[in-house]
């Protein structure tokens, strides 16, 4: 007689409902601290709107046409309508503009491993401080975040995009084999990745070795020096953002170590510079993630560098449910 | 440049956020307090288990096909997913069950005179208590809320779904043009209500005078004597069942007067028994709306009373802004 709910949703019952309104409180409370001020945006949006920022996101989407013909789609994150938001309602005022949200995103995913279509994101955005700076002041609101909600023991991970572009370059790979390769490095396929590789026949074997061992680099300062001796030019520039970005961060006063990974390439679209992504021990999967996307604002006409996280709101409380178990 | 976001939706900015923010606060607090806990349903649902509770629901939703190619649909309203989470999680337990809620809706409307295609919604259901008891209490409840968010000026009125019908069917009006002059009474049309049972040939003047002089009766326990005098049998018992309901409401403490409304016809299909809207002079529109619903649940296997009310966010706020600028 019951009727189940489409598979990847929740219905959440009044206990839980208690928790998840403690971390909204716990994450909008320092993100208000912080100087961030919230934001909501429809959750409706015009399909060709998320296109214009990113295929890949808009393809996931939930779309169909309204009583008007036009293609609508649920918002798959809120980075992307809060820079169309910033574009259109912020163009008179002077950046920096510092926001955030708690608000429910969608994918249209045939949910697998618990995959959810509707989930809780919170996060902020920061719009008009360029990098290391901006990336050292978001990555320490990540931070303090994480200690706001509990989360003493996540980790935060620190990536440069591009690394792996530029170090396949200086070896002499083709777009093609970047591509392919980048996408198995995505989906964490490592033994795929070394293969792909290979199969190219476009690099030598200490290219392949470095390659190999880049991504699997994960650590403090130290592993920079290792990564020092890869690649060419290319890659030497690549790898000396990172290292300042990283400098800027290692001289806030953070709760925990953040650790470089060589090996980080996110799957949205529209990253540029750092990445980061947010993982706990206690749950299977990163619990948040962000960076800079210093192209994206101009994409709604807008040219002002910008960078952000996000926080998993279902995985965050499941990191929390399995951390107090620990207790 | 910049694309517009759809019409009947909204960005929100950080000022008016922290004010929305503030009336969630202030409304899950006071249905806390009283005993009411909030749960969350999908915001995705299958369009089939909303057809179940109300076909008239289901046809104002934005449906669309899943990737298993199943149709799902945006909840209308919270009353019919909660009343299916109910049937579904709580089959095991004691009733009454008191829940509340926080969360959006959506209907699928060409967007006219403001009117929001995503809209906030603060209510409670309260499920296996009958009604006068029950709805009294929702009453109480409703009225300790408008005064938690400052409208001590908004109004309650009640009236009780079957009044209309019943002075027809006494008067000798038949199913169609019960139906016709229904639909006009809907949409407050008053003059058309009176031209349809006019062209119907079906009632006298008597019975035509009576029933136009009762979609205006509206005030206290006075108005009743009058109305006593109305139709036969049938519309007697919806009556006295009217004055049952607004005795047990008379009986609680409350900040407001309550308000009989005769002619009050809700648009939604699942009411049976008493309804109740809200309305704020400094707004021109219901800002709130309720009452029972003892067939619902049965529609989801479920044999248990209901009544409940919901609050409209966006026009709460409005109130709330009108009603500051006359201090």
């Amino acid at each position: 007689m019951i009727r189940p709910i489409p598979p990847g949703t929740r219905d959440v019952l009044p206990d839980e409902m208690r928790e998840l309104r403690a971390i909204q409180s716990a994450l909008l409370g320092t993100f208000e601290n912080a100087g961030f001020r919230e934001v909501r945006t429809p959750t409706l949006e015009y399909a060709d709107a998320l296109e214009m920022a990113d295929r890949r996101s808009a393809d996931s989407a939930y779309r169909f046409f309204d009583e008007r013909g036009e293609m609508l789609a649920l918002r798959t994150d809120m980075t992307i309508p809060i820079a169309r938001l910033v574009a259109d309602r912020y163009r008179d005022l002077d950046p920096p503009h510092r926001l955030s949200y708690f608000a429910n995103a969608y994918r249209a995913v045939t949910p697998q491993r618990g995959e959810l279509r509707e989930f809780g994101q919170a996060g902020i955005e920061l719009i008009g401080v360029p990098g290391p700076e901006g990336t050292a002041e978001v990555v320490e609101l990540l931070d303090r975040s994480l200690s706001a909600v509990g989360l003493d023991q996540a980790v935060i991970g620190l990536g440069e995009d591009g690394l792996w572009t530029a170090l396949l370059q200086d070896s002499g790979a083709g777009p093609e084999t970047i591509e392919r390769s980048s996408e198995l490095l995505v989906s964490h396929d490592l033994v795929g990745v070394e293969r792909s590789l290979r199969e190219s026949d476009e690099l030598d074997e200490t290219a392949i070795a470095q390659a190999t061992r880049l991504i699997q680099l994960r650590g403090g300062i130290g592993i920079l020096e290792e990564a020092r001796s890869f690649g060419g030019t290319g890659f030497a520039e690549v790898l000396d953002r990172l290292t300042q970005n990283f400098e800027a961060i290692s001289a806030r006063s953070l709760n925990r170590e953040v650790l470089l990974d060589l090996g980080m390439l996110r799957e949205i679209g529209y990253y540029s510079g750092s990445t980061i992504e947010v993982y706990d021990d206690a749950v299977g999967d990163v619990i948040g993630g962000g960076g800079r996307y210093d192209d994206l604002m101009n994409r709604f006409g807008m040219d002002l560098p910008a960078a952000g996280f996000t926080l998993y709101i279902e995985r965050i409380h499941k990191a929390q449910l399995e951390r107090g178990r620990d207790v």
